[in-house]
């Protein structure tokens, strides 16, 4: 009898996570890996610190090769790109690296891991030279490699999401004059304005000239088709290098292809274990849908993080274990130099697009006790249900130490927890790292106030 | 007819605390405070870092000066001792400053926050001059002065907790040899012995001689009544200045000595109200017990914030509204240079003294992703109930970052969470933060598998 085999399209966090667990949990079972990229298993989100330097070597983003995985009793083909999947037959087909052809491999079940893939607006110039798009860690190398020749020549970042700020500071640090460019009136639209401004604020300080509210119409190249200027509806900005951080959608065309479930936001719609509409089609990572704890919705994220567990999750599934994905609350983070900044659960602009009500607070702290050096500003904005105090959301902005404090309250939204609850909390507290009131719970402190619930 | 009236024995964080809530809410009750020293409301907690200079100045210790409380509305009695309680009469009997003898005031409500004192130990010499506890304000602007005349002469600290550490931190950063004794078989008996090591190898890497095992015998003096040096059931160690940190206990004696019930650890027997045995009597801070939900009986905890939190509470039920103490879960935290320390719940030590099954794991991270520059190592250790896997405690070990991570566990056993939960957790991730899955998750992740619930 031949072997159960699964096949994985997709060599990244979800796909090989789950390959792993199958592998380790089911020796009987055939494990194949379809990657049309070099690499397996790669720190996608490091790609900016490598392109900024602070990350030296490439190879370091890479957490394991495919030899290694090789090793461990996976088929991994790389450079093999799938192009359709078959479900009546069970079957995907795929084309061989090397323009050598194409064919195709059975299965018995189908993990769909195949990620999210930038936002390419199309607008005249958009495939000029010196024009990139984070996508995979080719993209990263691409992006250094050009940075290296470019030198400090004038840089232009579309889009002022978590990339396109990160990817300011690494232009920053090596020394480029930058500009970002954001169609929004702020930039990191998961934080509501009064937040986000602080955020700017800091871009500007730091030397990077902000145009919000301007969206992109063009990009002018020269003879060569290279790069020579962004043009927005407000202005030109002459540049010899752009990054273009629209944003980022799931990679479904397969999956749709193939007459699986997609969800609202585009994404593959699973169930808690991760299996797709169809029995014995999984999806995890980018390309599949979390669901949300605090809304109560599918909702869609694209980290590391969630991809991880998704495919933990997918493989304990398919090795026929009963594991089921706890759903996500909405918590992500990111820094500007020593700026850090979090959210997790609903914004002020989330609760209102969902007529969810709520009552919120934006109070200003310090990281740590007033008298102890290297304190810095520290803004919490917290948000509750006005009829039961239920936590919603939080944000933060601040120095060191300020951005992780949004775990707490991403723990606290797990189990639904109010902000009483959070007043109530036994914090770590010594001068080096807090005021004696943590400003999470000086927010709360005050939230409750304002609910009138104390 | 007379206003009712509140007395507060003590003027740091709870009676300084609950003095102000009921200023708030009860225009209609007098508010007398009586403090024996010279300060009102300040950081204990900052006064190592005042003696090692990181905090230029002491009046940045004090967050509220006694004409401060007293424009609020406060009656605020400086330097004026209480000496007794008197239950039947509902007087207390006090000393005047400057010696100007004894008076005595009504109250119709008391509030007891006499805080905690320093256990000197009754060997000979402990009186010399160059003998310092840390008890109070005063001790540290004493402690200061002597510091600066001493220069960079050879000290020893007696005691190897919280305050023992963060004093031989202080006292390494000005310049001194430094010898730190400590009569148990490790430093910071909150922690485990597997993660107090690595506290211990730093202490040694930053120049700290320590001697653990070794109880203190007596203090050779000189001709004039100066510390000549310390010596141990091992040897003698020449020093011109002697910080004794060897623990602190309960000020109980006025509540004792009045008949108020004491608790099994010393401190003044409460219910969740802060109320003593006796009808409007109540008891916050330092000198009072807490309840601890993870053992699920009173404990005493000398901490900031939770005598913050007392003093809030019993203000509350003083002005007659029903708030309630939570409890602790025993989180607390320190830093010793770039090395963050900080435990939560219980520990194996504590789980076996109260018959209390645990596993537990002990486990070796990073700070941020691999490849992020600044990651530093963190050790986490996690203890949870071999039968249903309720998270039991936690102890983290690391550099910058690392510490404040204990507040994830704090808020998960506020709630009873198992590690499975914690595991389910959607934390912050970007590579300046954290690998992938957070420490405190793989640590989880380790543990679960160890009890065999996955």
């Amino acid at each position: 009898m031949a072997k159960s085999r699964l096949v994985v399209i997709g060599g990244d966090a979800a796909g090989m996570s789950a390959a792993s667990v199958v592998r380790r949990r089911r020796p009987d079972m055939d494990v194949v890996v379809f990657e049309k990229g070099a690499f397996t298993s790669y720190a996608a989100c490091g790609i900016p610190y490598y392109a900024g330097g602070q990350v030296a070597d490439s190879a370091m983003l890479i957490a394991r090769s495919p030899e290694e995985f090789r090793k461990a009793g996976i088929d991994v083909r790389m450079r093999t790109e799938v192009l359709a999947i078959d479900l009546v037959a069970r079957r995907v087909r795929f084309r061989l690296p090397d323009e050598a052809g194409e064919s195709s491999e059975p299965f018995d079940q189908l993990l769909i891991a195949t990620g999210a893939r930038p936002i390419v607006p199309p607008i005249p110039g958009v495939e000029a030279t010196g024009v990139h798009s984070i996508s995979g860690l080719q993209s990263g190398l691409d992006l250094r490699r050009e940075l290296d020749a470019h030198g400090q020549g004038a840089a232009v970042v579309v889009g002022g999401g978590y990339i396109g700020i990160e990817m300011a500071e690494a232009l920053r640090m090596r020394g480029c004059p930058v500009t970002l460019v954001e169609q929004a009136s702020q930039v990191l639209l998961t934080l509501d304005a009064d937040m986000a401004s602080g955020v700017a604020d800091r871009l500007v300080a730091k030397g990077v000239t902000l145009h919000l509210g301007e969206a992109l119409t063009s990009i002018q190249t020269d003879a060569s088709g290279r790069v020579q200027a962004v043009v927005t509806e407000g202005r030109t900005i002459p540049a010899g290098l752009v990054v273009l951080a629209i944003g980022i959608r799931p990679n479904t065309l397969l999956a749709r292809d193939a007459g699986i479930t997609l969800g609202e936001r585009g994404a593959i719609h699973v169930d808690d274990r991760m299996q797709t509409s169809e029995q014995g089609i999984w999806a995890a990572g980018d390309c599949a849908e979390s669901w949300h704890r605090v809304s109560e919705r599918p909702t869609w994220v694209a980290l590391g993080t969630v991809a991880n567990k998704h495919g933990r999750v997918a493989g304990l599934g398919i090795a026929g274990g009963e594991a089921r994905f706890p759903g996500v609350v909405g918590t992500a983070i990111t820094s500007f130099y020593d700026l850090e900044v979090s959210r997790t659960g609903l914004s002020e602009r989330e609760c209102e697009a969902s007529n969810i009500p709520c009552t919120s607070v934006t109070v200003d702290a310090r990281t740590r006790a007033h008298y102890y050096p290297g304190q810095t500003p520290m803004r919490v904005k917290m948000l509750a249900a006005p009829d039961t105090g239920r936590l919603l959301g939080a944000q933060i902005t601040g120095g060191p130490g300020a951005g992780k404090r949004i775990d707490v309250m991403a723990t606290a939204l797990h189990t639904q927890q109010s902000v009483s609850d959070l007043l109530d909390l036994d914090l770590a507290y010594a001068p080096p790292f807090s005021p004696v009131w943590d400003p999470v719970q000086t927010a709360a402190r005050v939230l409750i106030g304002k609910l009138g619930r104390e």
